[in-house]
């Protein structure tokens, strides 16, 4: 038990501490990182070896020589105001040039203009793109007199002339940009100050020589590197979504964690639309401005895009597999970074053969993310990374840093999802030799190490109980995007929905995802006793437009009507006015939360009064989890029979708990992850499914209960950074007062 | 100077009270009010007499007897959920049944059946109202077996009985429903629990009968009551909706000050339609539950209704104040109560011939919405009221009550318009009797009498000076509705253009009204400096849907580049994003005015940086104004050249100031009047303008100051409620230090 499980990074040069941490963790695997060599003394030290692969920037010097071979993707120039009839735009005005270069070698013909004071798009015979004029006149082509006019008003490359524009429209370019620094070599680079260091470049596998120099090069790569169990891809081929600025006041303008705006150039867009009745368009991608945020609802030929990518990815990624399979190395593949394509919760990700999948946690609900996805081997890179500086830029190790208190409260955190799922491994990244000046780190991670195969072991022995109350989380993605609202917790503080997936990842239920779309159409399935819907207005986690189908509105009424719980929160099944005409609510579940949201279209209608219920089995052992609520504005109630279990300041409701039909519904005007408001979750669960708390409990909110039946055992763990009295309390009503230590994790046998 | 232009209403039984406050007060017209009347002693004192006159509800006697002759409207049933196939509605549910009755002889050709979950109408064939079946039985008629299948099914009258429900859905009823007691009688035995006396019911002119019946009872009148000098109607034929509840939970259900909801029947809808391609419907006016709130944008459906309602009223009321002119009265009419259809800022008001127009006023916007008017006499009643409570049920000529206080709050606030433009009269109403233990109420009202002698006597010398900058208000009402926002202020206290209008009723400058329609059409016009556009999203006051029409973003763009200025408060020119495809902000002027705000689908997008500018002339004298203004949520600047004059607790941008092109303009998240706030507004309109502040000053906000050339005299007045320094600056420079007591009024000779 004081051995396996655990990934440490070793670092080239610091052999002693290396080894000397991978005995005291436990380590069996060695690791290298970003930044870091293994020495052949690490390497022959007896542990398994990972080496990690970002197969598409490996080779620099390869992609310097085929620098026309580089990913690329669509922008779009930042708007500029037409004061005359001619507007000329700088296409990268704003955005940075270390990043991106303008293609106008390929492609052009998906480029657009677009007004953005109508959202129409311009004719393309009103501009013309800058170097165009030579082009033209040196080739001589006579065959389009529209384009040559254009061409005789273009002006230097990088830029586009239009004319005809309405003095005082705004005005935007769609156009392909070519990336010159890869994005995570990019940070990495920024972070640490690597100076003269050389930037990664990355290059695009949809050109043929790519693939195959990639996998050439991987072959290579295998032979050449014997000492090497285990291949870490970092990831496959393409990252998230991640533009630089040049402005110094906006020195960076877009990232997103699931976004596929990295997939595109112009070998993808022919392919995908060919034979295509209705193309591809790269405003597809633009959305105005928004780009393919994973916060938006995905359009239709969004979601298309996603498929063709995603098969591309795995055919090439399985190819990639084998290749290593061939060497008698595994290939596990990191959860994170160029994961786009990737996909691990689709049903076909298992057709790559990956034999392990890594990802980065801070929360609980990582850990879901992962341990949730089919496949062998289940690791976590825990945080903080051995960084100077955190993903904010505050420092960890380094002056001013307490890496420690990091690393506690988010171990205490993320392990109530643990208690409920295996994880298989744990593990660090970074430079190891960060940590030789903080002992308390080491002596802490060797905790962790410890606590981490012990709750394994149970896992291992047999599943743990779940509650008889089966959860389905209802959003635009559905089950692809299980277990995430796009990237960390920290990244989006103020989105409740990830706050209740942070919350239902150490809670005792069966939790799925479904999406609108197949709720809609087959309605809510048999085997779900809540529903939950979640997140701000006009978001993928809410829904947005989806709700303006009446049929799912109807299948989520039925289900309640016939017994079934909804839990809302924030603006669930919300629509904005002009996606619900002749509609009476801006809450199309209004009806069964009894609960609405007016947008201020009603402010001079009268409001129900109420009076507030402080007793309600919702609140039970948490009379103040709603305490510091603010309330949507303009909530009211829309019928009788709603009890009111909380008001904001202003005296509007911030929590309802209502009947409807057979079934219950609970509204909450938030939900933020917490002990108290983690407990009051679960209790609107129990409650809107019309059952008993039952199971092993515990009375302390901080305090979580997994009962192992097979193993006989029960874990206790506190996530509280104080001493935390709780009494623990069996199915057979028998009890225990159990006053646990700052995150004590206690294993107690069942007797 | 201490004799004239007030009104006092007069109490029969408290005769010696009567004529010592009309002596003490100045008063040269004695009036009576609903509940009082004037006795002989009263009535021959010397005075001018005001008689108040609600014609449509002066003749209970022959209005009961005439009970299918009353005014009606539409009501949308209250929405209920179908459980299965079959659905009866009870009408009336949830209404109160004291106000209304099911009007199913007449009209119900208009009535609807609306699926609310698809927001679709329901075919007639589906449902039948109950009670049909024995009407349609009885006269045996077989031309429709719909029809005849429909009757089968129907059941108790006051109910509609729907078939092919979908299960789930929630379906309501738009129906005609007769009013059984008029609004503000039933408001006034509500509010002083007048027990058993008589219910009052509002007679519907549009019945030839009914007009016929009203002019002979007026001329009838005007016969028997010689002593009156002036008929003050109050006000014509319809009340502004008010609609009350049967629910404990739910006594009111929906009332606004502009809404021509009363003005529906079946008449009158038959006689609008005759000829119309498209004819108007129920749901024209039930909008889903919204009914025709003033504080949302107007169809133009119901435009033309407005105007078509207007012909009516002018009509009938030209015809009544023949009548009292005839007889060698005057006619005054009052601007609240039933005053839908007079709208007296339309340009035919003048048609009808009153000779004054009396205003009820809490607020010096009030006063500007009179005062603007065309007509000979200006009146304002004054609050409190000489009832025991206000509106809102406080007490105020009772236990508890301090009326001097709340006169003297009216007063000073809404004085500030007075320096501005003339008022000939004020007055009072109500219970005279209750002013008899208040000693210094009766002090504070001699003293308010002299002070608007005193300013009254200044404007008839001549006008004061206007500050050289033209203000143009721009709403979805334009002029139509100028100086309001529909109520009183402290009906909608958190509606920003509200304060602004009630700002700028005494700042210096010449205030108009646009609406964006003729904005768009025609552009801003040339005499105009500075634009406002202000109040939160999808309103009339912003705008709403309007914005989706190019031309008039455009016209705004080009008014502010060609040198014009432009403050937008709050969600100014804002859409929702369904209304706005492919355009890239909320605020359709964000290029003009540098902010935008995301209402969440940009929320990835990474925010510009920015400093705190907080020595910009917007914040001249009062740089602490914006330091409890909420910023709304998701704004961020859009460009470089903005400057941050504040931001809230949250980091965002509460105020900015920007130029475009030859302009300026200023964004405000929100505004609430009072002194500081109404000089930083100044402040920001001279600064938009592109002008120094110029004029007669006061150092201090809290004193306002008018100079009237031709009479030689600056009025200086402190709207404080404590002792306030200022210097008082002429335009010449010169200056000197004033010491102005609580609400002091100065008149200063210029020398």
């Amino acid at each position: 038990m004081d051995h396996g499980g655990f990934t440490l990074p070793g670092e080239a040069g610091h052999e002693a501490l290396t080894l000397r941490l991978a005995e005291r963790w436990g380590a069996d695997v060695i690791r290298d990182s970003d930044g870091t060599q293994l020495s052949p003394e690490i390497l022959h030290a007896g542990h398994g070896i990972y080496s990690t692969i970002c197969l598409i920037r490996e080779d620099r010097a390869w992609a310097a020589e085929h620098s026309r071979l580089l990913q690329q993707n669509v922008l779009m120039s930042f708007p500029r105001v037409a004061e005359g009839e001619e507007l000329v735009i700088e296409l990268l005005e704003g955005f940075s040039t270390d990043q991106f270069v303008v293609n106008d070698w390929d492609g052009t013909e998906f480029w657009q203009v677009f007004d953005r004071t109508t959202g129409t798009e311009v004719l393309r015979e009103q501009w013309s793109i800058g170097g165009e004029a030579a082009v033209e006149t040196s080739a001589d082509t006579a065959d389009s007199a529209d384009a040559a006019d254009a061409a005789d008003a273009a002006t230097a490359p990088g830029t586009v002339r239009l004319t005809g524009a309405v003095p005082g429209h705004s005005y935007t370019v769609n156009f392909l940009a070519m990336r010159l620094w890869e994005e995570i070599s990019m940070y990495n680079h920024v972070t640490n100050d690597w100076g003269d260091r050389p930037r990664l470049m990355a290059v695009e596998p949809r050109h043929p020589e790519v693939a195959e120099h990639l996998l050439a090069w991987l072959e290579e790569w295998c032979v050449t590197h014997p000492d090497t169990t285990v291949v870490r891809f970092t990831s496959l081929f393409y990252n998230f979504a991640w533009f630089w600025g040049s402005d110094p006041d906006l020195p960076h303008v877009y990232a997103d964690w699931g976004s596929y705006d990295f997939t595109v150039n112009p070998i993808a867009l022919r392919e995908f639309n060919a034979g295509r009745e209705v193309p591809i368009t790269a405003e597809d991608f633009v959305n105005a401005g928004r780009y393919t945020s994973t916060h938006n609802p995905p359009s239709a030929i969004y979601l298309e895009w996603m498929a063709f990518v995603g098969a591309f990815v795995r055919d090439l990624g399985r190819r990639c597999v084998d290749v290593v399979h061939r060497h008698g190395k595994k290939a596990y593949v990191f959860y994170d970074d160029s994961w786009i394509g990737l996909e691990p919760w689709s049903p076909q990700f298992g057709e790559m053969g990956f034999d392990g999948l890594i990802k980065a946690v801070f929360s609980g609900y990582e850990a879901r993310l992962n341990a949730g996805v089919d496949v062998p081997v289940h690791e976590l890179r825990l945080h903080p990374y051995l960084f100077p500086v955190n993903l904010e830029g505050a420092p960890t190790f380094a002056p001013g840093g307490d890496p420690t208190a990091d690393a506690q409260s988010y171990w205490t955190v993320l392990r109530r999802a643990l208690l409920r799922e295996r994880i298989d491994r744990i593990g660090l990244g970074g430079y190891l030799s960060l940590v030789e000046p903080f002992e308390d780190f080491q002596a802490y991670i060797a905790g962790v190490a410890d606590e981490h195969r012990l709750i394994r072991s149970l896992h291992e022995a047999g599943a743990p109980e779940v509650a008889p109350v089966r959860v389905a989380v209802l959003t635009a993605w559905g089950a692809l995007r299980s277990w995430t609202c796009s990237g960390h917790l920290h990244e989006s503080p103020d989105l409740s929905l990830l706050h209740v997936i942070e919350s239902l990842a150490g809670l005792p239920f069966d939790v799925r995802w479904l999406s609108l779309a197949e709720v809609a159409t087959d309605g809510v399935p048999d085997d779900v006793d809540v529903l939950v819907n979640a997140g701000p207005a006009g978001t993928a986690w809410s829904g947005g437009p989806a709700w303006a189908d009446p049929a799912l509105t109807t299948a989520v009424t039925a289900f309640v009507a016939s017994g079934g719980g909804l839990i809302g929160v924030q603006e669930p099944a919300a629509l904005d006015r002009a996606e619900a005409p002749g509609r009476l609510h801006r809450l199309q579940l209004a009806p069964v939360l009894g609960v609405d949201q007016d947008a201020g279209d009603r402010r001079v209608l009268s409001r129900r009064r109420f009076e507030v219920h402080q007793h309600h089995p919702v609140l039970d052992g948490v009379p103040h989890a709603l305490e510091h609520v603010a309330a949507v504005r303009g909530t009211h109630l829309v019928r009788a029979g709603v009890d009111v279990l909380a008001v904001d300041g202003a005296g509007l409701p911030v929590a309802t708990a209502t009947a409807f039909g057979d079934g219950r519904a609970v509204f909450l005007a938030d939900h933020r992850h917490g002990p108290a408001s983690a407990r009051l979750l679960e209790n609107a669960l129990w409650w809107a499914a019309g059952r008993e708390r039952s199971g092993w409990t515990s009375s302390a909110p901080e305090v979580d209960v997994a009962h192992f039946p097979t193993a006989g055992q029960v874990l206790v763990a506190s996530s509280a950074s104080s001493v935390v009295t709780t009494v623990l309390r069996a199915p057979s009503g028998a009890e225990r007062t159990l006053v646990l230590a700052p995150g004590e994790l206690l294993a107690l046998p069942v007797t």
